[in-house]
């Protein structure tokens, strides 16, 4: 017997993602598919790509008593908007997996970095943080999921091993990251134009990205202590993909390139979706997958540490690690109708 | 109880592509693959993107007696090989599936395009054309398949149900088409470079591209007479899909767009693979799938016939198709292993 | 002494390209540049690129009283408010180059493909169609310019010498065209956006595309008689460049690929932007260029001719192209300012 | 008078953009271009965007004694080529412009990074490091120029600022780039296939990229003592373009952002080609021109500095600086035949 779900925002990107995904899906039934703007439109005729699986269903309105009863919502909403939809629906469905960063950090960080009260807090304690690589504990005691954001999720599997360990100093990390435009959703904007964003890189939200306070959270959790990480993202002209560049100081002697890739094999060697590199992993590799490529070095001659890791935004970054995570809370295997192998060409 | 498989020539994208597609196939054991130029190197080596699904497996240089007793041989070679290498081989597996030329044209259609004699004549009629939407029942008759070319599914599906019904005039036609560069495959050559093919479009084989003797060959077949088409490719600054964009002049009096697209709908409407569309269909919502888009038009204002087709070129244009049409050989659902919805955004 | 000129609309694609080619115009002095959306934003916080020409120049809301006395303004405004704005302009400056389609057609064909009645009928008469090449004489006896459209010159070049001569049939043209998403200009809308555009090829104004009306009257024009053309543009994920795929049936016996270029090189030998090639034109050669690529073929086998030409779209097909027909109405070197080798790679 | 100049292994895409732009410089005549592997092509055939400005000009194979009297001879030569040319090309010509290598370093660094002894120490010397903006005065004091790498370009113009006032610390600097396709030039090789490295990012050279040692070893000449750089490449999916992303950690108390934008500014502000920007600046900003966008950040959080700077890596990165250091070389205004406006969109 499948799960019955709904997908609350299902016409931006990591929306239909989530559609394309969830159709593959053999315990997951979408019988419900909201829109604002687009409600009305059938999901084929916005997304052709889609036809062959959702046949005449088209975008509803949201209205959440028709959410009654499902075991699974997926919201893929603006950010800012869950935390004023949980309140209510968390008594009508089995599961909760937000896509948005509305239950990713706790009520300070999310002030601090949003700018604004959090306006749910009592909340928060029932999302898990859903990166199951580094929090799986987290996601068999929570009901409900909060999807990791696509930068925090390469910057953590990147770093992880290296603060779970204590190898590296939790401050003066850098981390440089790329993206494809994707990133930036289906939202009309002129940065997000064609014209805008091929044939150019762009750097962006210098110093103050808000998954600068996620990217510090998670690792800090890893660490157990503070960490801080300058992050300073780039748009990169290709749709999915990103890739995080990351720097760190050593914090013991004796650091080596094998070793430290023994520390690698040793955090992900189990996983299903991380591939330890010994070459520099690439964002096409991962294309459409849920997997994520990482690699290390440690440079003696400069006597610091590089780590790298590359994803799709929208799978691993989004809708696929959502997926991954509702299967943990669901207890179902994490692979359940998820792909580690990437689209290449 | 899965066939068990080898992928001859997997280092290409058409091999590689083989190797996605079949290691998600619940029926077919993919346990041999060999390249020529990458022999000793591991899949996931060359191919990170398979890491999780082959292990440390590794290509193998070509012995036609490794492959004694297997159910299936997929044939990735450049054109010209496999005429070498199937008589041999016929003996020793269940089926063979050739991606190349070589066995989809009569000889003499062969050597009017190829400009060289067949190789191996007396087995092509061993060979279904694998274009299941238009062919299906060779599929029944015969043990091996010859899987169409890219360009020729496009065009073909594109105007058979006006070639069947005898709608249009069998000459005139004329097929501008757009190909992603993957098309060219992974051998090295200048306008395979990225500096070379991105941001322009670049028109080729002008009035003399061997794909055109294909597409002959299998709207004549569609039409039960003599077609003639001028076909001229065009590559376009993207790394997978084919749109076929085709005209034709009516053969009969009284069309409209309206019944043009009924015809279409009864012709495709039963295919899991094929997508009629009202809209233009767009080779992105085709990307990692199996589908075809289609649509047609009658355009009162000159009196002619619109019809446009979008594939992606490795998958229903190349390895896809194979696998669908040996689903039909092997007497599987068609669909085992294979996906219509596309990868959007 | 400079030609003190205006851009009306001077935040767009075309406009921005006006201040990107008039500063390198040694007999050219752009003094005031308009925009609504964008007045008072410096041009070089919405351009950067151009930082090194315009320093500290912003964008003004328009005024018409503040062009009085200039002696050139470029219109580079949304279809339709050429025509509301003209009828005052035409007394206050001494020439006005129209890059929108408002003043390219008679008020008949106006009406028919725009769908609406033309706002300043009694003006057309003053505009010459600015496509030098074909209509040169037009500019010495006109006083404006109405710059012809992108896909319009692509095609008229590409065509003109068959048709000039009578060498093919008037009727059953067809016209397939590529170009780059800058051609659908700097406004937001979803077909514009990077993850809608990229990897993937999108027909579009199937059978009504407005341009329609200009390949045809444009190429009546050089036949002497009404030339019919069905045209069929693509969207392909590049930012500039237009690529036209012409197909005619030979009106004459006795064409071969030979006969025709030399055709083209008479047509075409004297002329210093455009340059008649052997192998098939790409739109790259044309990067950044006014230049324009042309080859022609007669098949044989089908008995028919293909004609192709590429253009830079912005360039060529827009503010280029005015440039060079301001040149000819100033009674300055058409080359004044403009460059024939394109950026490549 | 024009200065006679040559291009030596004109064929690559360094030696095409070398004929693009002095095409367009008024005070030099290229009257001789090779290329060993396109010896005996026409020029346009190879490059028809150069069709425009070179006629039927050929490669032609390389002789030494066809040089004789030149005034400038440019070599755009595979790395260690120079070397061994330069020895008979000195005493023939009166300037050497090389863009390779060769000459950029000391004989000791050449010799730790690139692993082999250097072929002609005695004329290192002779050679200018023709960034001019850093290094101007060693252009009236030598004879020769070696054209800076592309990487070194970028990451010299983002950090100099900062190192020639030691605001910041010479060690702990981490430098991460992105850059086009183009930077690996036209040779034959699979990553730089379009099916490779579109729609992807590819970190490569970990660690040992050979331009680390130049961009130290120009950044210690700047800083006045040893400067240590982690330096790592990306390979982003565009055709031009080289943006570096640079870290440093403050040397002195009470940096700003506004403070360091002042020291910006200062340094470059009488400089034609370097636009200091308060915006992130992009690399499409200066697309076919010589120009570099600059800006810098001081984050009071983690108490760091970041500095990025925009280039496209053919022109102000190799081709277009080689042309801004000869005119300084031969006197002449540095800004002859270059343009600072890019090409947008």
């Amino acid at each position: 017997m499948a799960y019955r779900a709904a997908v609350v925002g299902g016409s931006g990107y990591t929306g239909a993602e989530l559609l394309r995904l969830t159709a593959a899906h053999p315990e997951l039934d979408t019988v419900h598919v909201t829109a604002e703007s687009n409600a009305g439109t059938v999901v084929a005729d916005l997304y052709p790509s889609l036809a062959g699986a959702y046949g005449a269903m088209a975008f509803e309105p949201l209205d959440v008593a028709a959410l009654d009863g499902l075991d699974v919502a997926f919201l893929a909403l603006p950010h800012g908007e869950s935390q004023r939809l949980v309140p209510d629906l968390v008594g009508r469905v089995g599961r909760v997996v937000d896509l948005g960063a509305d239950f990713r950090l706790p009520a300070g960080a999310y002030e601090q970095w949003y700018g604004t009260d959090h306006g749910a807090p009592e909340l928060l304690d029932e999302f898990a943080y859903g990166l199951p690589e580094l929090f799986r504990p987290d996601l068999c005691s929570h009901r409900h999921v909060a999807a990791p954001g696509c930068y925090p999720t390469a910057a953590a599997l990147a770093l992880a091993p290296l603060l779970s360990h204590a190898l590296v100093e939790p401050t003066g990390i850098v981390v440089d990251a790329m993206s494809g435009v994707s990133g930036r959703g289906r939202g009309l904007s002129a940065p997000s134009l064609y014209g805008e964003a091929n044939e150019t890189v762009t750097p962006y939200g210098l110093l103050t990205h808000r998954h600068t306070g996620e990217i510090e959270h998670a690792l800090s959790r890893v660490a157990g202590g503070a960490v801080q990480v300058l992050f300073t993202p780039h748009l990169v002209p290709m749709t999915r993909g990103i890739l995080a560049t990351c720097h760190a100081r050593p914090a013991v002697d004796g650091l080596s390139t094998a070793t430290l890739l023994d520390a690698y094999h040793d955090a992900y060697g189990a996983e299903p979706f991380v591939v330890v590199t010994e070459a520099p992993p690439t964002t096409k590799a991962t294309l459409g997958a849920n997997s994520a490529h990482v690699t290390v070095r440690f440079d003696e001659r400069t006597g610091s540490v590089l780590a790298l890791a590359a994803i799709d935004n929208l799978v691993k970054g989004a809708s696929g690690q959502a997926l991954q995570a509702l299967n943990a809370v669901l207890e179902l295997p994490e692979t359940t109708g998820l792909s580690a192998i990437g689209l290449v060409p």
